[in-house]
């Protein structure tokens, strides 16, 4: 069983980790699971071979012989149903888990998302400057919140979960904004999920594929 | 073991039932599971005991007094690992049906909802008219995804599942506004989702709750 991903050939963060491939690198390298990945590019993402694996143009897929997948939620969840290591096993515990996955990408990211948006496609828009704020309040919001139920725990609940993996990676889209430094014990918790291993690994990878990109161009 | 949810005091919606209530409640109708909801005012969601519950101080949560849950993707995924009717047994089907509850809460709505927070919080605002269509424009993308992929099936894939049912309620929020109808194949969705009898069950329910609030005041 050969586990392939898909990622952007030319990632448009330039390395930084912060596109939907990471997560699921990240989550492979913490199962210890090996992996292959096809690059496509913007092109090849609109184009019907790859919409029939992701109806909505994007990355990552996720192919394993047995079954296609698309959305990084559920290709965690699948991978953390079949290996040990990214949810707990009491049954209790593990609801909480996927809990945070979801509350990572369905109420937290997208707020975040909005402001990469606002930047990318509102720039030149004459309202820009006025409304950035407007949108990095709610941000703000989001992260009091987190902030304030994170406390002084190591993780979210318990062990490091695939839900710390993807709130992680929801706040790492934050980079350079300064958002997340203004609250410590989050700064704190992304550098300590930053420190593990896995990460380092998943990172190393996909910068690899963007520099080795690169040096086509 | 009798399950509780949460649900707002006075509904935004007026009873349109498209607060995130609706979707959880909609998931016990289909299941045949009796639940009790506990009403929450404003004032109470962003009080400590709520957010206990839901850190992010919103609606609704989950107690069935082994596990308390937050987020209404967690809430189906637990419901329907424990109760048949809402994820296929086939593991492969499965792990589709998970992967449209994600595209569903993660790729789709979030986008519908940034509409309905320009209308709320910006309508005043210079801008508004100006960047409306923007954000239109990013609706009408994420449709045509959709459509195209929907194309004559009756759900998403094979029977209706918990991804049909969150994916529906993604485009329930686009009420009112005309764009769901632009794609007659994913309007004829909604009404054939609408027309089950667990839907109607849960909408005459938030109803009830609705009318009942409003004639106290």
């Amino acid at each position: 069983m050969t586990i392939t991903i898909t990622a952007f050939e030319r990632a448009p963060d330039r390395g930084r980790g912060m596109a939907r491939d990471m997560p699921v690198r990240w989550a492979l390298e913490e199962l210890g699971l090996p992996y292959e990945v096809r690059l496509v590019s913007f092109e090849e993402m609109k184009e019907p071979a790859h919409r029939a694996l992701q109806p909505f143009g994007q990355i990552p897929t996720y192919e394993d012989g047995e079954v296609a997948l698309f959305e990084s939620g559920a290709i965690l969840l699948h991978l953390a149903e079949r290996h040990p290591g990214l949810l707990p096993e009491d049954p209790r515990a593990r609801a909480r888990a996927i809990a945070w996955m979801f509350a990572a990408l369905v109420t937290v990211e997208p707020i975040f998302v909005q402001r990469e948006v606002s930047i990318l496609t509102e720039r030149d828009r004459p309202w820009h400057a006025a409304r950035l704020p407007l949108v990095e309040d709610r941000i703000r919001g989001r992260l009091a919140d987190l902030s304030a139920r994170l406390g002084a725990a190591e993780w979210l609940e318990g062990a490091f979960s695939a839900g710390d993996l993807l709130m992680v990676s929801a706040l790492r889209r934050l980079a350079r904004s300064g958002l997340a430094e203004e609250r410590p014990n989050l700064a704190a918790y992304v550098a300590r999920a930053e420190a593990r291993p896995a990460f380092a690994r998943a990172f190393a990878a996909q910068l690899a594929a963007y520099d080795a990109q690169a040096s086509k161009a």
